[in-house]
């Protein structure tokens, strides 16, 4: 599975909710293609119900008309991804990410369309039938569009291997499974089919399972079955769930490795909800914000930026620009907190190098506090430090003023 | 608290259950001073029911008579600790054991003895008497000495004081304080009053409690208040509960760190049960021991001995003097498990020196295995490795054939 | 509602299935007529499937057609219920079930075919349509065919009008609604919808609420708005269940009353399960249709014969026709245990004229037993006795040899 | 055991607490000979910690001397009960009770006093000494005195034979043994002890156990081992508590019979807290009284007054003086509630003799309505009927105008 490091880009799904389109993917593209890949963000994924001709919200609709081919694969809606057209599907819209040295993604859920299974349809490359593979009682709480599928039987790997076929003839290196991550033990065994056919369809391609949260029983099933699993349900921006995000992460931060990472949700900066309000900006304060991305590059979780970002203003851009706060991804392991209560969380990461450490502090107080990293936890010492956000060096003691709700980190040297 | 390190030691409870004597503790003292004391091992900790003249063997008494003094304050039972004679209590061993280049520690259960507050002793050094610090509604499940004291009076402080004061003056060194670790919530509050009252007694000491499982959701609780709880109740020697001390660690590694360690209990080897068959060995295997050792070693454990140590045979002396794997405790930090199945496990523990790693195998299936370390776990790479068992160099990968129930750690470096 | 007494009738389910058919429904309704009706029994009820041409046995099928008008209201299917050509729907085979002087009674499931939402069909007589009074997250756990409908919408409303409009039409005297007893609290809303659409049709008809168990703690709102529920899941020829429903029927027994009858399920006896072999017989011994049959009365459970009726035995008659035990039914109320154990269990009825009582013995033991009714539960004395199986008098106590499972039932007289 | 109808009587607890003397219970008989037992009301209950001579209010005291033999049974403590003096024990005070015609009770805790074991004490009529039958760690939770006993060795019966021995020699006809009947399952075997010696003492007792909630499962445990038990905590004058009964009494109702009654606790009316307050009164409404007794005589429950007898004023005369009310209590069975909802609930009870029944209506709303009992569920008709509170005839319809809380019941001839 292709991703040594935590997968870093952009989704949809925050900005354009189940409404976006083509026009919107492209210019994203083309923001991330000058400012942001240098800094290591690179898929560009288009988010939930492209198939479907009239979404203009984050909302969904019962009993909605689907595109589909005659194999009870979705395609994307011709009215919202003009480049489809003729049967193409989203191989133009890939093959233009890729020009521009990005690389593209896509949202499914599992199962097929219900109609596909109603209409009794044949599935492409096999001699079976989708209502045979169809499970009626196997449904989403939340989406009305699927059925799940009788994954003991053959025909749900032949289904399962027609869109992976699909996907990989577009030109797919991401894809995004919905309605399965939370849903042991039921749907254990469809995560293991998705996976394989994944895995045999011919393209390298990174598989993260959706919603969370996913249990941490199965934390051995998801690192052998896919690249990331989201550990939380929906994140927005809201302080409350950011802060519940650390009791998350600290369950979870030993799991952490390459080609399995826990997934703490899109990063909700930026601007936000574009198809209801195009005013709306994220409800983070910037030291909310600072505290995200150091709790996300500490548990190393991959890194999905919300915002619509044509968008993006100055002190998000540095946000996201931050390049020795990014490195943490990729030079540090074996983090874990080393204190935490209802005010106050410390984490630690080692460097793989050797050289040092990283050292973060978090203020989940409402007031503002002088919080230091405790000195026993640095057992290897501390010649030097720079704290990253203001990169100012450390004098002395790794201690911070810190405002409501900001974070510090150190970068360590033994 | 005086714990940078894990504690590393010898405990009478698994050898002699209630009924050690003074005798038998000189003479592990001893064995101890010449065969393990270079190799780390300092404490010798006189377990429960020492002041219980009628104790012979791992047993409890209902209504038994203890020795006190005039403030229901317990003292060594004279017939088995004849040193503690003239209220000399244990200062004499205590003094000896210093002698000898260790540590002394002893064991307590919280609370009064029942009779203290039934007799309305006073308490030392203060106005108070005993029956109004006792709460008769607070007693231990499993053992019929004592009282809870109501730990919000200042009785209750009062009464701590005065024994730590005692203990202080006896010169221990460390306190294994029992029916407590897992008796949250309502023990919350006399795990404060009990770690404040040793910490202002006048000598260090460190302080252990016991019995688990610790709840995990106390950790911080438990970081600040002790230097080392238990995680699992008594532990023995079967394989079924070393087989489930890998799920516990695992929970608990994050929390692992100077002056708060994490207790996987004692380490049953060598000659157990004495006073019930003196030829009682260990039931476990020589691969089971290293299992045990490495696992205890990774996840920084406590180590304590559990076997009477002047019948220590060859294997068990190697066993505890195998320099490498016990340097462990000291020169890793950070560690974790990176893949756990019921059949095999496998943990990584960075140094701090940065100069490489620690990766153990562990075969927990019932048959013989070829067990890999996971390359891609090895995130900065392998130049070399050594296995700590066998002395020998890996050739290119971390491999190695195990035994039912054995284990292999690789000491590695960049 | 019309049921001062506990319903008692037929219902196709034990001896045919999903496959039941007009010739079956027509010959069981003439034994009925001719041997039953003359001792209560009334109803002939089709159960489930009545709309798939395809159903050969007891099983389901997913995705299969359904026969529905152009309002997605389900009709019989024509090859198995032929008198329902033209749209005449089951008016023709009620009218010839009330021309024998019995009642009709059809099963349905809650909800609607969930193609007719698929197919966004109109609802008769009202200006909505199927898709929007359809909820494409409520579908039944064990049958694959319908949605639930969003009861909070007018249109859900509007749908069941429809349909109870329909059935009035035909003559229906007795529906049986499935998948709603025990969806609590989900299905409350539509269970009261239903009841009130019921209610509204203009015929007067019993309402039963499949399968069990429903929820105790709902004893009221099932009072309320249904004639009978399901106190227990399918219940067959084992005694394991029958055992088991003594436990269930102490628990409702105060909860039935006239228009309200916690309902223990059909009478599995006689010819069962016809469609897959047509000698099956009942499992139960005749010591064990004794014991269910004294339960049912002293209950007050609603009577359902499970069994294809011309092939009743003579035993199996004379169980059906003990007129002095089906008396019990409407002679007696405020029923209850007077003690129960895992071997025996006694039931106490008062006569509603106040001239005695009925007192049950059970043997729930797998052993012949003598067992005695607990004279202190007589409060009122006993002047004389007649058993009722055997139709002898008791000679001084209330006392029975019976063989395992066995149930003895005296009229008492004070 | 000599409960054929539901024990009424008085008990010290409500208006006295620990602090109960033998002056009172003296006058309160004398009361109860005079004005009460002609309506039935026999028995005077000394209530808890007679034992313990420095009781002044309704609180423990921890370490608190107790009154008690050679043999470690609790005796009266003279200061409050001097006729107890020179070993005569209750022995004076019951033959003055019976005296007056009335019947003589006692409180006592499950075990023995914790002192009578740790002094090592005989037990009287046996070989056996207390600190062999006495469980260190079988602790009542609320209350600091006793041990209760290893009910699986011979110690245990030999010591409550012991005191039921001595119980019986002093005229007592009523034990109320306390910390016992919600202790489920762990004290199973020491009701049956318990039981076992209160039958064999040679003096006929009834065996009251509390406190509550007795579980409900063990409903036929209780049936054959005791007289009555509590189904319910500690009752006091709450309106909460007493609305809260009748979901408790609808659980129990089919449970009530000689010999075996389900005990919703004292009578809180007129002069309560007597020891803190001599001006206390129930806080209860007269409405609220009156549906206290019309549920208690409903559901049949033992029935003891709480308040200080002398003190007892007009209303609270008439209510505990009302014939045909206390009559149902006689007259009546198989009482169960018909309908119940959060602001009104009905019960019925049928006559023993079959002449008609009682028929209750309870406003459990905070404001006045009417309320009618439903026609459906007198299936036997009602050709008069009278309301017990008013004497008043009912026209017509079962139905009363009631002001909050309120109740009223009507006697209904067929």
């Amino acid at each position: 599975m292709p991703s040594k490091y935590p997968p870093m880009g952009w989704n949809s799904w925050d900005c354009y909710g189940a409404a976006v389109t083509e026009e919107t993917v492209r210019k994203n593209a083309v923001y991330m293609a000058e400012h942001l890949k240098e800094f290591g963000w690179e898929y560009i994924v288009v988010d939930i119900q492209w198939a479907r001709p009239s979404a203009v919200d984050h909302s969904y609709e019962a009993f909605a008309g689907l595109t589909m081919d005659e194999f009870g694969r979705l395609t994307p809606a011709l009215n919202r991804f003009p480049s489809a057209a003729g049967g193409a599907g989203f191989a133009p819209l890939a093959e233009y990410i890729h020009s521009l040295g990005l690389k593209f993604g896509i949202h499914i859920m599992r199962g097929m369309p219900r109609m596909a299974a109603h209409r009794h349809l044949p599935i492409e490359g096999s001699s079976y039938f989708c209502h045979t593979a169809a499970d009626p009682h196997s449904i989403c709480m939340w989406n009305p569009d699927m059925y799940g599928l009788k994954c003991e039987l053959p025909e749900a790997r032949a289904y399962y291997d027609s869109i992976f076929r699909l996907y990989a003839g577009w030109g797919v290196d991401f894809v995004k499974c919905d309605d399965i991550a939370r849903e042991y033990p039921h749907c254990r065994k469809e995560i293991e089919v998705i996976s394989e056919a994944c895995r045999a369809c011919g393209r390298e391609m990174v598989l993260s399972l959706s919603p969370g949260p996913a249990p941490l029983e199965e934390a051995e099933h998801l690192k052998r079955y896919a690249d990331m699993w989201r550990i939380t349900d929906d994140f927005w921006d809201e302080w409350r769930l950011l802060k519940g995000m650390f009791e998350r992460e600290e369950k979870w931060c030993i799991h952490a490795g390459p080609d399995h990472w826990p997934d703490a949700d899109m990063l909700p900066i930026g601007a936000l909800r574009q198809c209801e309000d195009p005013e709306e900006r994220t409800h983070f304060t910037q030291a909310e914000q600072r505290t995200m991305m150091t709790l996300w590059c500490m548990a190393r979780s991959p890194l999905m930026i919300g915002g619509e970002l044509p968008k993006t203003d100055a002190f998000t851009l540095r946000l996201l620009t931050n390049a020795p706060l990014l490195a943490i991804d990729k030079e540090s392991w074996c983090a874990h907190p080393v204190c935490a209560s209802d005010t106050a969380c410390c984490w630690i990461a080692p460097r793989k190098d050797g050289k040092g450490c990283y050292a973060a502090v978090f203020n989940l107080a409402d007031e503002e506090q002088i919080l230091s990293f405790p000195a026993d936890a640095l057992e290897a010492g501390c010649a030097s430090a720079t704290e990253l956000w203001s990169g100012q060096p450390a004098d002395g003691s790794l201690s911070a003023t810190l405002p409501p709700h900001d974070a510090a980190v150190w970068q360590i040297t033994f």
